[in-house]
C-alpha cells in the first residue's frame, strides 16, 4: 500500500477500506507518511467527503493510535458528556458531580478554550490549586475514589488526533463535519466509556451556526459511536444566547456551584438536569430519562452533588473551600456596565461576539500558547424576550485592565438585537434529541 | 497575506489574484511556505480548478521564480517546439537542425523520459560524448555559434516548477491540465523564445488518451502563452501507434538522421516537415506555413539539415561522425522477433504498452534515479491498416539481457489489435491545429 495511491483514490472520490485508513493514520502517526501527503489527503477528504463507514474507520484508527483507558476494576458503567462548545457553557462542572454522586463513573477528558469558546480545563484552573494534568495512573485513582475525574488530553491519548489536528489547522481543513467527528469521537472513546451524551450546540454562539449543520454533525457522531459499540445520543441545544448568566472562568465556576446548590439560572439548571437524566439513563442507572432527571434533582437537593464536587476538587489538589466560599475564587478588580442605547425587547444576540469580547479582556486565547486571566468575566442581565429600558444595564463587565474595555463594551452592546416587541415564540433550549 | 487563507479560498472555489499566486509560488520556492501547505493548496487547485487568468499568473510566477534567458545579442527570432510525449517521438532531433539551418534560433530546454515516454535528453546521450548539461553561458555560446542548442533544465530555470513538480508527484496532483500547462509553459517561456509550436499528442500512446483532453490542454497552453505575449499554436497529433518505425534511444537518433538525410518513414517525415513549417511561419522566416514546409524540404535536400546536426553535436561535445556512420551509436547485442499469432489487418495498437515494454528491457525509467540502456530498442514493422500473416514479424526487439525478454515480447504481441479487415478510415496524423 502506498500513501500516494490512497491520496489519488480519495481525490477521485473513491471509498477507503478500513485497512487503507489504518495505513494512513498509523503511518502518519509513526512519521512514515510525511505531513505533505497527509495534507493532500486531508484536502481531498475535505472536498470529497468521508462516508459513515470511512468515518468509523478513521475514528477507530485515531483512537487506537494511542492508549484506550480501561476502567474494568471500577464497578458500574462509565459515562461522559461532550459539548461542541459555546458561550457560558459550563455544564461539565455540574454534570460530573451529579452523575458521580448518582453512582456512575465520569472519566472526563476535556479541552481548553480557543477563539470565542471557553474550555472546561481553563474553568477548573480558576479553582486555586486544581490540577488538570494528572497522569493516567492518578486519573484512575481519582476515578476509583470518587467516581469523577476531569483532566486534559495526555500524550498517550489519541496522538494521531493531536498530530492531524495541528496539520488541519495549518491547511484549512478544520471545518469539516467528518473530520470534526473523528477528532471528537476518537478522544471520547479513549476515555473507556460505555455511553456518551453529546450536546451539539447551534445558533449564533456555536461553531455550527445553522441547525442543519449541527444535526448532521450530531448524526455522524451518533452513528460513529454506535458503530464502535457505544450507547450515544445527541441533544441539539440552543446557543443563540449565552447559557446561564455568567461567562468567564471564575464566574462560571461560581454559577456551577449555584446550580449544584439548587439555585442558579433556569436555563442552565434545565439543561444540566436534562443531560444528567440522559447520562443516568444511558448508563443504566435509571429506567428512563425522566427517572434520571428526578434522580439528578434529588442529588442536588440532598446536597450530595455539592459534596461530590468538594471531594473531586480536593482529590485533584484544588481548594475545595471555594464550593462554600466562592469569594476564594479569583475576582476582577473593576466592574463596568454595558447599557442599552434604546428601550424595547431583546429579540436576539450575536452570541459569538460575547465570547470574543471576553477573550479581548484577557479571558480567552487567540493562540494556543496565550495565557488567560481567570478573573475577568461577563454577567448577562437580559435574556431574549425580556424588556429593557434605555440606559438600563444589559451586562456587567468584570475586568482587570481597561486596555480593551471600550472595544469590548462596544462589541457587547452591538451584539444585542433590540426590537419593539418580544419575539412571538421563545426559542426552546433543547431543539431535539437524536440517536434514541 | 497568509498561506492558510489562500488554501481556504481555493478550497471554497475562490479565484486567486495575481498577487496571491505570486505569494504562494515565491513563498514556497523560498521555503517560507512549507510543503504541507503547498500540498493542501495543490489538491484544492486540482479539485476546484484554476481558470485561465489564474493559470497565466501561476505560469508567470513559476517562470520568474528563476532566470529567464535573454538572447538579445543573437539577431532574429527564437522559436521552439514542445511535445507532450509518446512512443517514438523524436521530432526535436530533426526540427532543431532544420529550423536552425533555416536561420532561426532554437534554444531547446528538454526533459528526460519517465514511465512509457522517451526524453530528448536521453536520446541525445545515445550519441557518444554528447553533453546536455551545459551551463547557461555555454548554452548561449552554442546558440550564437550554430543557432541550435539542446540542454536539460538547469537549477536556474523555473526552480518553482522543479519543487512543485516533485511535490505533485508525491501527492497525486500530477494529472491536471492546469498544473501540467503551468509546468510546461513556465519552462518553455524561460527559454527566451518569441514563438512556440506545441505538439499535443492524443491516443493510446499519449498522456492525454482522449482527444478532448488533448484539445483542452492545447487550448490552455495556447492561451497562457498568448497572455504572456508569445506566438503559440498547438497541433493535435496522433499517438495511436508509434511515430516512425523506431523506438529506443540509439534507434531514434538513427531514424532522425534518416529523416535529416531525406529518407525515413513517411509519418515521421510528414510531422517533422509540418512542425518545421509552423516554426518558420511563427518565427517570421516565411510568410506562410506552406512556404515554411517547402523551406524545410529544401534544407533537407540540400544537405544543410544534416550539416547543421553535425555542427550542433560537435559543439556539445558529441561524436558528429554518427551522422554519417550510425554504426558508431551503441547497438544492442541481440535481436528477437515478435510474431503475429493470427493473420489479418492491424486495426489499432495499445501504444503505451510498447513504451512500457521498452522500459522493461532497460530503455526507460520507473524512478528518476534509474539508469537507462541507450542501445535497447524496438523496430516496428507494421502500421495500422497494414496486413499481416500468421507467424510474420510485427516488431523486432533489440536487447542486451533476456531477463525480461519474454514478458516484453508478450506485452508487445498483445498490444497489436488484429482484425479481419483494415479500418475503414485511416487515422490522420495531424488531427487539428489550434491557436491560429
Amino acid at each position: 500500500m502506498r500513501a500516494v495511491d490512497l491520496i489519488r483514490k480519495k481525490r477521485d472520490a473513491g471509498e477507503h477500506s478500513r485497512e487503507e485508513i489504518d495505513f494512513l493514520v498509523s503511518g502518519y502517526t509513526r512519521g512514515d507518511i510525511p505531513d505533505y501527503q497527509m495534507a493532500a489527503w486531508l484536502m481531498a477528504a475535505w472536498l470529497r467527503g468521508l462516508n459513515r463507514a470511512e468515518l468509523a474507520s478513521l475514528t477507530e484508527a485515531m483512537l487506537y493510535s494511542g492508549e484506550v483507558l480501561d476502567h474494568a476494576e471500577i464497578p458500574g458503567k462509565k459515562v461522559d458528556k461532550h459539548s461542541t462548545g459555546g458561550v457560558g457553557d459550563k455544564t461539565s462542572l455540574i454534570l460530573a458531580p451529579i452523575v458521580a454522586a448518582g453512582g456512575l463513573t465520569v472519566p472526563m477528558i476535556s479541552g481548553r478554550g480557543l477563539g470565542h469558546t471557553g474550555g472546561t480545563l481553563d474553568k477548573l484552573e480558576a479553582i486555586p490549586g486544581f490540577n488538570v494534568n494528572l497522569t493516567l495512573g492518578e486519573f484512575s485513582r481519582v476515578l476509583r475514589e470518587c467516581g469523577m475525574g476531569l483532566i486534559g488530553q495526555t500524550a498517550e491519548i489519541a496522538p494521531a488526533d493531536k498530530k492531524i489536528y495541528a496539520l488541519r489547522d495549518a491547511t484549512s481543513t478544520v471545518e469539516n463535519i467528518g473530520l470534526i467527528c473523528a477528532s471528537i469521537m476518537s478522544k471520547k472513546m479513549a476515555e473507556g466509556i460505555d455511553a456518551l451524551v453529546l450536546d451539539v450546540k447551534t445558533g449564533s454562539g456555536a461553531f455550527m451556526k445553522k441547525e442543519e449543520d449541527a444535526v448532521e454533525l450530531a448524526e455522524v457522531m451518533v452513528e460513529t459511536g454506535k458503530r464502535m459499540g457505544k450507547k450515544v445520543v445527541a441533544l441539539i441545544t440552543d446557543m443563540g444566547q449565552p447559557l446561564g448568566r455568567m461567562a468567564g472562568h471564575a464566574n462560571e465556576v461560581m454559577e456551577s456551584i449555584e446550580v449544584l446548590s439548587g439555585r442558579g439560572p433556569a436555563d442552565l439548571r434545565e439543561l444540566s438536569i436534562e443531560l444528567s437524566g440522559w447520562m443516568f439513563f444511558l448508563g443504566e442507572r435509571t429506567k428512563s430519562v425522566e427517572e434520571g432527571k428526578r434522580l439528578a434533582e434529588g442529588i442536588i437537593t440532598s446536597g450530595q452533588a455539592k459534596a461530590k464536587f468538594r471531594q473531586g476538587i480536593a482529590l485533584q489538589g484544588g481548594d475545595a473551600r471555594v464550593v462554600d466560599e466562592p469569594e476564594r475564587l479569583p475576582a476582577a478588580k473593576f466592574r463596568a456596565e454595558v447599557t442599552s442605547g434604546a428601550a424595547g425587547f431583546i429579540t436576539g444576540t450575536d452570541c459569538e461576539q460575547f465570547g470574543i469580547a471576553l477573550a479581548m479582556l484577557g479571558g480567552g486565547r487567540e493562540k494556543k500558547e496565550d495565557r488567560i486571566d481567570h478573573a475577568v468575566g461577563l454577567e448577562f442581565h437580559k435574556r431574549i424576550g425580556e424588556g429593557v429600558e434605555k440606559g438600563e444595564s444589559l451586562a456587567t463587565i468584570h475586568y482587570n485592565s481597561d486596555a480593551k474595555l471600550a472595544e469590548a463594551r462596544g462589541l457587547i452592546a452591538a451584539s444585542y438585537q433590540i426590537g419593539d416587541s418580544a419575539p412571538r415564540q421563545a426559542q426552546r433550549l433543547i431543539h431535539r434529541v437524536l440517536g434514541i
